[in-house]
């Protein structure tokens, strides 16, 4: 076994600290990687604080890992020593369902292994995250990370930037269609970048009148006041696409009032209460509402390499490892422009 | 004008009864049709007690409507004298906007004119529904009816047939699907029948076990009891596609529950109270929801068409007018299969 340092809790109320845990020792088809940064997402704090079910305790979080290949297997060919690699969400699925089959291991019927607060296929063995020194991952379920002088800017993408751009890409958003992002924050300012990337025309939508510049900097054409009915009436029918980025709890009835015939509501958050859904609203218009769940392998690669294409990163404030309890507070206060991302040489 | 014996509502509370009316004459692009046979829809009973807003009373109900053309206009080239026509939900639209332009008059920008409790483009004459002797109608928004000997049968394809046709156009429902409709009634008999038409293995999804027999009689492969926890769980993640056809309050993510990856519920009943839709079921397996309203003029003749060739008719029981107001007791009831049709000779 391999020996690892990292941060974690050992309860839904504990703060973060440091924490030796154990990984598997490198075999053949796995490369070993010395993790140089990690974005911290909001599903970190949530799993940690058990706000989505008791967590496997202790909990190391972290699944928006970039590092260096410092060990290969015999059987590995994706990767080299030196090379960098990424981490996402998850680190093994069933391999043989036809969502795996079809590179949608996200959907993986059997469900797929989580990063960390999970188990591998073995049911068994815990998964921790990339708060840590290093971690060991079979090759087929790591991503190759193209060259890159803005690495720590890239970590973000292994789950804001899939998350955001899986959905856009599902509905084909392009050019010539108005997208209308919901909430700038870590995955909204991803899905602004994103959309107007792929040519749409894009709206944020945010309750604060104070994110308008930004968000025309992340590249937004258009900015409106989600609160003032004036403006949202003004919008009525408008939108090809709305990516609905909010978790808080909100009303999805007054955006989707915004939404064109055919118009479809992209979901990415998960509010702590069921949303209340006017099926009228839906059936007057034959709007849609999709659901979206990060990406698979193959498409968070196909993102990566259009990232570095295309000059793409995440916007961030990198921290050391010790202020990562105080960070949270930041990222519960919504006080982060616009993903916390932490220097693993802290450790 | 044009006198019209009818049956109507003078108030919410009133029982349906004879009531005069008047009609344009017939123009130049209008025919005039002798009504023979109309649908009761639940709609019909919304409308005239003022459920989904106050109606504008007088109200003739009946947008289901079938019969003989008597008289037709100088520039009419879709119908001659003695044709059979239909008319459905709407008798106009605005013609000009993107949905008007596609076909999708349904969907009309500046709103559809309704066939009964609503007013042509002038927004000042007012539209009387098909509980009557005649209907004056622009030949462009009435639909050609295939010669046949079961013309009562054909009155509820106008509406419960499109509104059900349509989303499983719409979504592409065919064979290799497993397809699920949710609710035996006016709507989800005619969606098993498409769905088993369009090669699907349908099942049934119903509270009552009495309607087992019923719906294998109509075409669907498998029945499954949706208040038997049991049989739920076996269902879950087996259907491609869930029409939902409830009107009522019910819970609709024990339905998705039910979805593959992917899987699509297309929702054509508005239940009286929102629904709660917890987005996490969606995500989780990038599932949909599409809502659906009728269909436009081309694709209802197009369905016109196709049950004509797969002898597909509604499910019906002729009534009498006089015994309007007892059928709509039991359509509340659901105690119809599936559908009252009245015989107009009987006004």
């Amino acid at each position: 076994m391999i020996q690892v340092k990292g941060y974690g809790a050992v309860s839904k109320d504990s703060r973060l600290a440091p924490l030796g845990f154990e990984r598997r020792d490198v075999g053949e088809a796995d490369i070993l990687i010395d993790i140089l940064y990690c974005g911290v997402c909001h599903s970190d704090i949530h799993t940690v604080r058990s706000e989505w079910g008791e967590a496997l305790y202790p909990v190391v979080p972290g699944h928006e890992i970039v590092g260096k290949v410092v060990q290969v297997g015999s059987k590995v060919s994706k990767f080299k020593v030196g090379d960098l690699a990424g981490v996402g969400v998850f680190v093994d699925s069933c391999r043989h369902c036809d969502s795996c089959k079809k590179g949608q291991e996200q959907y993986c019927e059997e469900g797929m292994s989580p990063t960390y607060n999970g188990y591998y296929r073995d049911k068994v063995t815990k998964t921790f995250g990339g708060y840590s020194s290093t971690y060991v991952v079979d090759e087929d379920y790591a991503l190759i990370i193209p060259p890159t002088n803005q690495l720590a800017a890239i970590a973000p993408l292994l789950c804001a930037g899939i998350t955001t751009y899986s959905p856009l890409r599902y509905a084909g958003v392009g050019k010539g269609h108005k997208v209308a992002v919901l909430g700038l924050g870590g995955l909204g300012h991803m899905a602004v970048k994103f959309a107007a990337s792929f040519g749409a025309e894009v709206t944020m939508l945010s309750t604060s009148p104070s994110k308008e510049a930004d968000a025309k900097k992340l590249g937004a054409h258009h900015f409106a006041l989600s609160t003032d009915p004036e403006q949202m009436k003004q919008l009525k029918g408008k939108f090809d696409f709305i990516l609905n980025t909010v978790a808080a709890k909100h009303d999805i009835n007054r955006f989707i009032d915004l939404l064109k015939v055919e118009g479809k509501m992209l979901i990415v958050g998960i509010p702590p209460e069921d949303h209340s859904l006017s099926s009228g609203k839906l059936i007057s218009k034959r709007r849609s509402i999709i659901g979206s769940m990060i990406g698979g392998i193959a498409e968070t690669q196909e993102m990566l390499n259009y990232c570095a294409e295309h000059n793409i990163v995440s916007e961030i404030e990198l921290i050391a490892i010790k202020d990562i309890n105080e960070a949270y507070e930041r990222v519960i206060r919504s006080d982060v422009k616009y993903r916390f991302v932490i220097d693993m040489k802290t450790l």
